[in-house]
Protein backbone atom coordinates (compact mmCIF):
# COMPACT_ATOMS: atom_id res chain seq x y z
CA UNK A 1 0.00 0.00 0.00
CA UNK A 2 3.00 2.45 0.82
CA UNK A 3 4.01 1.64 -2.65
CA UNK A 4 0.89 2.88 -4.26
CA UNK A 5 0.32 5.61 -1.97
CA UNK A 6 3.87 6.91 -3.42
CA UNK A 7 2.76 6.66 -7.13
CA UNK A 8 -0.26 8.37 -6.93
CA UNK A 9 1.30 11.24 -4.81
CA UNK A 10 3.86 10.94 -7.92
CA UNK A 11 0.89 11.58 -10.72
CA UNK A 12 -0.62 14.35 -8.57
CA UNK A 13 2.98 16.26 -8.32
CA UNK A 14 3.60 15.88 -12.48
CA UNK A 15 0.04 17.08 -13.12
CA UNK A 16 0.52 19.74 -10.77
CA UNK A 17 3.79 21.13 -12.15
CA UNK A 18 2.44 20.24 -15.77
CA UNK A 19 -0.43 22.69 -15.23
CA UNK A 20 1.83 25.00 -13.79
CA UNK A 21 4.33 24.81 -17.10
CA UNK A 22 1.49 24.52 -19.05
CA UNK A 23 0.09 27.86 -17.99
CA UNK A 24 2.94 30.44 -17.90
CA UNK A 25 4.47 28.66 -20.87
CA UNK A 26 1.48 27.68 -23.27
CA UNK A 27 1.16 24.12 -24.04
CA UNK A 28 2.86 23.80 -27.11
CA UNK A 29 6.40 25.43 -25.83
CA UNK A 30 5.99 23.62 -22.34
CA UNK A 31 8.51 20.78 -22.21
CA UNK A 32 9.09 17.69 -20.27
CA UNK A 33 11.77 18.59 -18.74
CA UNK A 34 10.44 21.78 -17.18
CA UNK A 35 7.89 19.53 -15.98
CA UNK A 36 10.11 16.99 -14.35
CA UNK A 37 11.83 20.10 -12.57
CA UNK A 38 9.15 21.92 -11.18
CA UNK A 39 7.51 18.56 -9.90
CA UNK A 40 10.95 17.26 -9.01
CA UNK A 41 11.00 13.56 -10.27
CA UNK A 42 13.02 11.39 -12.53
CA UNK A 43 11.95 10.75 -16.20
CA UNK A 44 12.12 6.89 -15.24
CA UNK A 45 8.96 8.11 -12.65
CA UNK A 46 7.13 10.50 -15.40
CA UNK A 47 7.48 7.60 -17.96
CA UNK A 48 5.57 5.44 -15.61
CA UNK A 49 3.06 7.67 -15.39
CA UNK A 50 2.49 9.02 -18.58
CA UNK A 51 4.26 8.13 -22.48
CA UNK A 52 4.43 11.67 -23.36
CA UNK A 53 3.45 15.25 -22.76
CA UNK A 54 -0.04 14.44 -24.93
CA UNK A 55 -0.76 11.93 -22.41
CA UNK A 56 0.17 14.42 -19.07
CA UNK A 57 -1.75 17.32 -20.52
CA UNK A 58 -4.98 14.88 -21.38
CA UNK A 59 -4.17 13.79 -17.74
CA UNK A 60 -4.26 17.36 -16.44
CA UNK A 61 -7.90 17.92 -18.91
CA UNK A 62 -9.20 14.14 -17.25
CA UNK A 63 -8.40 16.87 -13.83
CA UNK A 64 -11.78 18.95 -14.17
CA UNK A 65 -14.07 15.88 -14.19
CA UNK A 66 -14.82 14.65 -10.65
CA UNK A 67 -13.05 11.50 -9.62
CA UNK A 68 -15.96 9.99 -7.70
CA UNK A 69 -20.07 10.46 -8.56
CA UNK A 70 -22.02 13.07 -6.08
CA UNK A 71 -24.69 11.24 -4.05
CA UNK A 72 -27.91 10.54 -6.09
CA UNK A 73 -30.50 12.55 -5.51
CA UNK A 74 -34.20 11.79 -5.28
CA UNK A 75 -34.93 14.54 -7.55
CA UNK A 76 -32.92 13.84 -10.59
CA UNK A 77 -31.95 17.17 -11.93
CA UNK A 78 -31.00 18.23 -8.50
CA UNK A 79 -27.52 16.36 -9.46
CA UNK A 80 -27.16 18.57 -12.69
CA UNK A 81 -27.28 21.73 -10.07
CA UNK A 82 -25.09 19.87 -7.49
CA UNK A 83 -22.47 19.18 -10.03
CA UNK A 84 -22.70 23.23 -11.03
CA UNK A 85 -22.16 24.17 -7.64
CA UNK A 86 -19.67 21.87 -7.03
CA UNK A 87 -17.49 22.75 -10.27
CA UNK A 88 -17.53 26.42 -9.35
CA UNK A 89 -16.19 25.48 -6.06
CA UNK A 90 -13.52 23.59 -7.47
CA UNK A 91 -13.00 26.31 -9.96
CA UNK A 92 -12.21 28.92 -7.41
CA UNK A 93 -9.94 27.27 -5.42
CA UNK A 94 -7.92 24.34 -6.99
CA UNK A 95 -5.38 25.42 -9.79
CA UNK A 96 -5.48 22.09 -10.77
CA UNK A 97 -8.70 22.60 -12.41
CA UNK A 98 -8.58 25.84 -13.60
CA UNK A 99 -5.68 24.62 -15.29
CA UNK A 100 -7.45 22.23 -16.88
CA UNK A 101 -10.25 24.64 -17.65
CA UNK A 102 -7.83 26.90 -18.97
CA UNK A 103 -5.85 24.03 -21.28
CA UNK A 104 -9.24 23.21 -22.82
CA UNK A 105 -9.89 26.93 -23.74
CA UNK A 106 -6.55 27.55 -25.18
CA UNK A 107 -6.64 28.36 -28.27
CA UNK A 108 -2.95 27.68 -28.93
CA UNK A 109 -3.18 24.20 -27.49
CA UNK A 110 -3.83 22.66 -31.35
CA UNK A 111 -2.03 19.34 -30.76
CA UNK A 112 -4.46 17.93 -28.08
CA UNK A 113 -7.78 17.14 -28.33
CA UNK A 114 -9.59 19.87 -26.63
CA UNK A 115 -12.92 18.23 -27.58
CA UNK A 116 -12.42 15.54 -25.12
CA UNK A 117 -13.63 17.11 -21.96
CA UNK A 118 -15.99 18.96 -23.25
CA UNK A 119 -17.87 15.42 -25.13
CA UNK A 120 -17.15 13.97 -21.61
CA UNK A 121 -19.30 16.80 -19.62
CA UNK A 122 -22.09 16.78 -22.49
CA UNK A 123 -21.88 13.04 -21.65
CA UNK A 124 -22.39 13.69 -17.91
CA UNK A 125 -25.20 16.38 -17.89
CA UNK A 126 -26.71 14.17 -21.09
CA UNK A 127 -26.94 11.29 -18.64
CA UNK A 128 -28.85 12.65 -16.22
CA UNK A 129 -31.10 14.64 -18.23
CA UNK A 130 -31.90 10.99 -19.31
CA UNK A 131 -32.75 9.83 -16.17
CA UNK A 132 -34.82 13.10 -15.39
CA UNK A 133 -36.86 11.91 -18.53
CA UNK A 134 -37.39 8.64 -16.90
CA UNK A 135 -38.24 10.22 -14.14
CA UNK A 136 -40.96 12.92 -15.97
CA UNK A 137 -38.99 15.43 -14.42
CA UNK A 138 -38.70 17.03 -17.97
CA UNK A 139 -41.07 19.20 -20.47
CA UNK A 140 -42.38 17.19 -23.19
CA UNK A 141 -40.06 19.15 -25.76
CA UNK A 142 -36.58 19.60 -23.99
CA UNK A 143 -34.17 17.88 -26.66
CA UNK A 144 -31.71 16.15 -24.41
CA UNK A 145 -28.26 16.31 -26.67
CA UNK A 146 -29.29 20.19 -27.38
CA UNK A 147 -29.97 20.82 -23.94
CA UNK A 148 -26.53 19.06 -22.49
CA UNK A 149 -25.08 21.16 -24.93
CA UNK A 150 -25.92 24.33 -24.39
CA UNK A 151 -25.48 23.46 -20.38
CA UNK A 152 -21.81 22.71 -20.59
CA UNK A 153 -21.17 25.75 -23.22
CA UNK A 154 -23.03 28.08 -21.48
CA UNK A 155 -21.37 26.93 -17.96
CA UNK A 156 -17.94 27.18 -19.47
CA UNK A 157 -18.84 30.32 -20.65
CA UNK A 158 -19.51 32.08 -17.48
CA UNK A 159 -16.62 30.63 -15.87
CA UNK A 160 -14.12 32.01 -18.54
CA UNK A 161 -16.13 35.65 -18.24
CA UNK A 162 -15.72 35.35 -14.40
CA UNK A 163 -12.29 34.13 -14.59
CA UNK A 164 -11.46 37.37 -16.66
CA UNK A 165 -13.19 39.81 -15.07
CA UNK A 166 -12.84 38.77 -11.23
CA UNK A 167 -10.90 36.23 -10.71
CA UNK A 168 -13.59 34.02 -10.62
CA UNK A 169 -14.73 35.61 -7.53
CA UNK A 170 -19.02 35.52 -8.05
CA UNK A 171 -18.83 32.25 -10.26
CA UNK A 172 -21.22 30.81 -7.70
CA UNK A 173 -23.40 33.52 -7.85
CA UNK A 174 -23.29 33.63 -11.67
CA UNK A 175 -23.63 29.51 -11.09
CA UNK A 176 -26.93 30.10 -9.56
CA UNK A 177 -28.21 32.87 -12.28
CA UNK A 178 -27.24 30.40 -15.18
CA UNK A 179 -29.51 27.30 -13.43
CA UNK A 180 -32.15 29.68 -12.27
CA UNK A 181 -32.81 30.46 -16.06
CA UNK A 182 -32.04 27.29 -17.80
CA UNK A 183 -33.78 25.08 -15.76
CA UNK A 184 -37.14 26.50 -15.41
CA UNK A 185 -37.20 26.25 -19.69
CA UNK A 186 -36.53 22.35 -19.35
CA UNK A 187 -38.46 21.03 -16.17
CA UNK A 188 -42.21 20.37 -14.58
CA UNK A 189 -43.38 23.31 -12.49
CA UNK A 190 -43.78 20.40 -9.53
CA UNK A 191 -40.29 19.35 -10.15
CA UNK A 192 -39.13 22.44 -10.28
CA UNK A 193 -40.50 23.43 -6.53
CA UNK A 194 -38.70 20.43 -4.95
CA UNK A 195 -35.47 22.11 -6.16
CA UNK A 196 -32.39 23.66 -4.05
CA UNK A 197 -30.57 26.43 -5.60
CA UNK A 198 -29.94 28.70 -2.82
CA UNK A 199 -26.18 29.73 -2.16
CA UNK A 200 -26.57 27.62 1.45
CA UNK A 201 -26.68 24.15 -0.65
CA UNK A 202 -23.77 25.59 -2.86
CA UNK A 203 -21.99 26.16 0.39
CA UNK A 204 -22.41 23.17 1.81
CA UNK A 205 -21.76 20.80 -1.41
CA UNK A 206 -18.55 22.90 -0.76
CA UNK A 207 -17.95 22.36 2.59
CA UNK A 208 -18.74 18.92 2.08
CA UNK A 209 -16.04 18.17 -0.65
CA UNK A 210 -13.23 19.67 1.45
CA UNK A 211 -13.97 17.67 3.95
CA UNK A 212 -13.94 14.68 1.78
CA UNK A 213 -10.69 15.50 0.02
CA UNK A 214 -9.01 16.43 3.33
CA UNK A 215 -9.75 12.56 4.51
CA UNK A 216 -8.69 11.37 1.45
CA UNK A 217 -5.30 13.45 2.34
CA UNK A 218 -5.05 11.81 5.31
CA UNK A 219 -5.87 8.43 4.44
CA UNK A 220 -3.06 8.91 1.66
CA UNK A 221 -0.21 9.85 4.43
CA UNK A 222 -1.29 6.97 6.90
CA UNK A 223 -0.74 4.80 3.96
CA UNK A 224 2.56 6.35 3.16
CA UNK A 225 4.30 5.99 6.65
CA UNK B 1 -12.19 61.19 -49.93
CA UNK B 2 -9.68 59.13 -52.19
CA UNK B 3 -7.02 59.95 -49.57
CA UNK B 4 -9.52 58.38 -46.50
CA UNK B 5 -11.09 55.48 -48.71
CA UNK B 6 -6.91 54.25 -48.58
CA UNK B 7 -6.47 54.92 -44.34
CA UNK B 8 -9.60 52.85 -44.46
CA UNK B 9 -8.49 50.02 -46.81
CA UNK B 10 -4.50 50.34 -44.68
CA UNK B 11 -6.17 50.23 -41.35
CA UNK B 12 -8.60 47.33 -42.23
CA UNK B 13 -5.17 45.17 -43.97
CA UNK B 14 -3.14 46.10 -40.25
CA UNK B 15 -6.14 44.57 -38.20
CA UNK B 16 -6.56 41.12 -40.61
CA UNK B 17 -2.51 41.12 -40.44
CA UNK B 18 -2.43 41.34 -36.94
CA UNK B 19 -5.35 38.53 -36.32
CA UNK B 20 -3.49 36.39 -38.21
CA UNK B 21 -0.15 36.59 -36.34
CA UNK B 22 -1.38 36.74 -33.06
CA UNK B 23 -3.99 34.07 -33.88
CA UNK B 24 -0.78 31.72 -35.41
CA UNK B 25 2.24 32.86 -32.91
CA UNK B 26 -0.15 33.95 -29.12
CA UNK B 27 -0.61 37.68 -28.81
CA UNK B 28 2.50 37.88 -26.15
CA UNK B 29 4.99 36.93 -29.11
CA UNK B 30 3.57 38.10 -31.73
CA UNK B 31 5.78 41.28 -32.81
CA UNK B 32 5.09 44.56 -35.17
CA UNK B 33 7.65 43.53 -37.50
CA UNK B 34 5.83 40.40 -38.02
CA UNK B 35 2.49 42.57 -38.67
CA UNK B 36 4.06 45.15 -41.14
CA UNK B 37 5.15 42.46 -42.94
CA UNK B 38 2.14 40.78 -43.35
CA UNK B 39 0.14 43.89 -44.18
CA UNK B 40 2.42 45.13 -46.35
CA UNK B 41 2.32 48.39 -44.80
CA UNK B 42 5.21 50.94 -43.43
CA UNK B 43 5.95 51.32 -39.79
CA UNK B 44 4.83 54.88 -40.79
CA UNK B 45 1.53 53.76 -41.61
CA UNK B 46 1.15 51.32 -38.85
CA UNK B 47 1.84 53.96 -36.23
CA UNK B 48 -0.47 56.78 -37.72
CA UNK B 49 -3.12 54.57 -37.07
CA UNK B 50 -2.00 52.47 -33.96
CA UNK B 51 0.22 53.93 -31.21
CA UNK B 52 1.35 50.33 -30.20
CA UNK B 53 1.28 46.83 -29.73
CA UNK B 54 -1.12 46.97 -27.27
CA UNK B 55 -3.32 49.40 -29.20
CA UNK B 56 -3.84 47.19 -32.51
CA UNK B 57 -4.74 44.09 -30.31
CA UNK B 58 -7.88 46.44 -28.89
CA UNK B 59 -8.69 47.21 -32.60
CA UNK B 60 -9.36 43.23 -33.20
CA UNK B 61 -11.05 43.05 -29.96
CA UNK B 62 -13.33 46.04 -30.93
CA UNK B 63 -13.95 44.04 -34.22
CA UNK B 64 -16.37 41.91 -32.87
CA UNK B 65 -18.66 44.76 -32.04
CA UNK B 66 -20.83 45.84 -34.91
CA UNK B 67 -19.96 49.26 -35.91
CA UNK B 68 -23.87 50.12 -36.89
CA UNK B 69 -26.54 48.92 -34.52
CA UNK B 70 -29.27 46.63 -35.86
CA UNK B 71 -32.84 47.99 -37.09
CA UNK B 72 -34.98 48.87 -33.88
CA UNK B 73 -37.72 46.00 -33.49
CA UNK B 74 -41.13 47.06 -32.31
CA UNK B 75 -40.53 43.95 -29.58
CA UNK B 76 -37.30 45.19 -28.23
CA UNK B 77 -36.21 41.28 -27.21
CA UNK B 78 -36.23 40.36 -31.07
CA UNK B 79 -32.84 42.83 -31.04
CA UNK B 80 -31.43 40.64 -28.28
CA UNK B 81 -32.43 37.73 -30.47
CA UNK B 82 -31.38 39.36 -33.99
CA UNK B 83 -27.99 40.18 -32.22
CA UNK B 84 -27.13 36.61 -31.14
CA UNK B 85 -28.04 35.70 -34.76
CA UNK B 86 -25.63 38.01 -36.56
CA UNK B 87 -22.96 37.48 -34.62
CA UNK B 88 -23.07 33.68 -34.88
CA UNK B 89 -23.36 34.79 -39.02
CA UNK B 90 -19.84 36.85 -38.27
CA UNK B 91 -18.37 34.48 -36.21
CA UNK B 92 -18.82 31.91 -39.21
CA UNK B 93 -17.55 34.31 -41.70
CA UNK B 94 -15.75 36.58 -41.30
CA UNK B 95 -11.30 35.79 -39.42
CA UNK B 96 -11.25 39.25 -37.90
CA UNK B 97 -14.27 38.47 -35.54
CA UNK B 98 -12.95 35.03 -35.22
CA UNK B 99 -9.56 36.18 -34.30
CA UNK B 100 -11.31 39.09 -31.78
CA UNK B 101 -12.96 36.58 -29.80
CA UNK B 102 -10.17 33.94 -30.04
CA UNK B 103 -7.83 36.82 -28.27
CA UNK B 104 -10.42 38.17 -25.64
CA UNK B 105 -10.53 33.81 -24.80
CA UNK B 106 -6.77 33.91 -24.92
CA UNK B 107 -5.40 32.97 -21.02
CA UNK B 108 -1.94 33.96 -22.29
CA UNK B 109 -2.50 37.54 -23.23
CA UNK B 110 -1.70 38.36 -20.06
CA UNK B 111 -0.63 42.28 -21.33
CA UNK B 112 -4.10 43.55 -22.51
CA UNK B 113 -7.22 43.95 -21.03
CA UNK B 114 -9.29 41.00 -21.34
CA UNK B 115 -12.36 42.03 -19.80
CA UNK B 116 -13.10 44.88 -22.19
CA UNK B 117 -14.85 43.34 -24.86
CA UNK B 118 -17.14 41.35 -22.20
CA UNK B 119 -18.17 44.14 -20.41
CA UNK B 120 -18.46 46.06 -24.12
CA UNK B 121 -21.27 42.77 -24.68
CA UNK B 122 -22.86 42.91 -21.31
CA UNK B 123 -23.37 47.03 -21.66
CA UNK B 124 -25.04 46.55 -24.89
CA UNK B 125 -27.29 43.42 -23.79
CA UNK B 126 -28.02 45.77 -20.69
CA UNK B 127 -29.13 48.36 -22.82
CA UNK B 128 -31.19 46.27 -24.74
CA UNK B 129 -33.06 44.85 -21.79
CA UNK B 130 -33.48 48.05 -19.81
CA UNK B 131 -35.76 49.30 -22.88
CA UNK B 132 -38.05 46.05 -22.84
CA UNK B 133 -38.09 46.26 -19.27
CA UNK B 134 -39.74 49.97 -19.68
CA UNK B 135 -42.01 48.70 -22.08
CA UNK B 136 -43.29 46.10 -20.01
CA UNK B 137 -41.53 43.11 -21.99
CA UNK B 138 -39.36 41.66 -19.03
CA UNK B 139 -41.10 39.07 -16.09
CA UNK B 140 -40.71 41.64 -12.94
CA UNK B 141 -37.82 39.18 -11.20
CA UNK B 142 -35.32 39.56 -13.92
CA UNK B 143 -32.13 41.74 -12.42
CA UNK B 144 -30.84 43.51 -15.96
CA UNK B 145 -27.53 43.38 -15.33
CA UNK B 146 -27.26 39.37 -13.75
CA UNK B 147 -29.03 38.62 -16.83
CA UNK B 148 -26.90 40.66 -19.41
CA UNK B 149 -23.59 39.05 -17.86
CA UNK B 150 -25.80 35.31 -18.37
CA UNK B 151 -26.31 36.02 -21.94
CA UNK B 152 -22.71 37.38 -22.71
CA UNK B 153 -21.00 34.32 -20.78
CA UNK B 154 -22.94 31.81 -21.89
CA UNK B 155 -22.76 33.19 -25.57
CA UNK B 156 -19.06 32.84 -25.12
CA UNK B 157 -18.94 29.36 -24.53
CA UNK B 158 -21.58 28.06 -26.77
CA UNK B 159 -19.32 30.33 -29.85
CA UNK B 160 -16.13 28.37 -27.97
CA UNK B 161 -17.49 24.56 -27.51
CA UNK B 162 -18.85 24.90 -31.21
CA UNK B 163 -15.34 26.54 -32.68
CA UNK B 164 -13.37 23.18 -31.27
CA UNK B 165 -16.14 20.82 -31.41
CA UNK B 166 -17.17 21.51 -35.07
CA UNK B 167 -15.46 24.35 -36.56
CA UNK B 168 -18.76 26.57 -35.86
CA UNK B 169 -20.40 24.51 -38.22
CA UNK B 170 -23.26 24.21 -35.89
CA UNK B 171 -23.14 27.65 -33.91
CA UNK B 172 -26.89 28.86 -35.43
CA UNK B 173 -28.28 25.62 -34.10
CA UNK B 174 -26.62 26.25 -30.85
CA UNK B 175 -27.60 29.92 -30.87
CA UNK B 176 -31.22 29.27 -31.29
CA UNK B 177 -30.83 26.66 -28.91
CA UNK B 178 -29.54 29.55 -26.06
CA UNK B 179 -32.16 31.83 -26.76
CA UNK B 180 -35.51 29.19 -27.30
CA UNK B 181 -33.96 27.71 -23.44
CA UNK B 182 -32.96 31.35 -21.74
CA UNK B 183 -35.62 33.91 -23.53
CA UNK B 184 -39.21 32.43 -21.85
CA UNK B 185 -37.54 32.57 -18.08
CA UNK B 186 -37.22 36.49 -18.78
CA UNK B 187 -40.08 37.50 -20.82
CA UNK B 188 -44.20 38.11 -20.55
CA UNK B 189 -45.49 35.12 -22.47
CA UNK B 190 -47.44 37.46 -24.55
CA UNK B 191 -43.90 39.08 -25.34
CA UNK B 192 -42.59 35.03 -26.38
CA UNK B 193 -45.45 35.17 -28.60
CA UNK B 194 -44.30 38.10 -30.67
CA UNK B 195 -40.32 36.70 -30.98
CA UNK B 196 -38.98 35.12 -33.84
CA UNK B 197 -36.08 32.77 -33.20
CA UNK B 198 -36.70 30.71 -36.37
CA UNK B 199 -33.23 29.51 -38.24
CA UNK B 200 -35.28 31.50 -41.54
CA UNK B 201 -35.12 34.80 -39.12
CA UNK B 202 -31.22 34.12 -38.31
CA UNK B 203 -30.78 32.93 -42.24
CA UNK B 204 -32.49 36.39 -43.73
CA UNK B 205 -30.40 38.51 -41.16
CA UNK B 206 -27.24 36.97 -42.44
CA UNK B 207 -28.49 38.51 -45.95
CA UNK B 208 -29.42 41.15 -45.14
CA UNK B 209 -25.82 41.88 -43.24
CA UNK B 210 -23.66 40.91 -46.39
CA UNK B 211 -25.23 42.74 -48.48
CA UNK B 212 -24.99 46.23 -46.82
CA UNK B 213 -21.37 44.66 -46.46
CA UNK B 214 -20.85 44.27 -50.39
CA UNK B 215 -22.56 47.71 -51.00
CA UNK B 216 -20.36 49.27 -48.43
CA UNK B 217 -16.73 47.40 -49.74
CA UNK B 218 -18.22 49.02 -53.38
CA UNK B 219 -18.48 52.83 -51.89
CA UNK B 220 -15.12 52.20 -51.09
CA UNK B 221 -13.85 50.91 -54.01
CA UNK B 222 -15.63 54.02 -56.02
CA UNK B 223 -13.77 56.32 -53.62
CA UNK B 224 -10.69 55.01 -54.12
CA UNK B 225 -10.44 55.13 -58.25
Amino acid sequence: MAQQARAIRTRQAILAAAAGVFAERGYERATIGEILARAGVTKGALYFHFASKEEVALGVLAAQMLDEPLPEQPVKLQELIDQGFLLAHRLQGDPLVQASVALAMDSGAVSIDRAAPFQAWVAQVADILAVARARGELLRHVDLMDTAELFSGAYAGIQTMSAIVCDRNDLTHRTRVLLRTLIPSICTPAVLLELDMSAERAASLAAEYTAHRLRREADLTDTEG
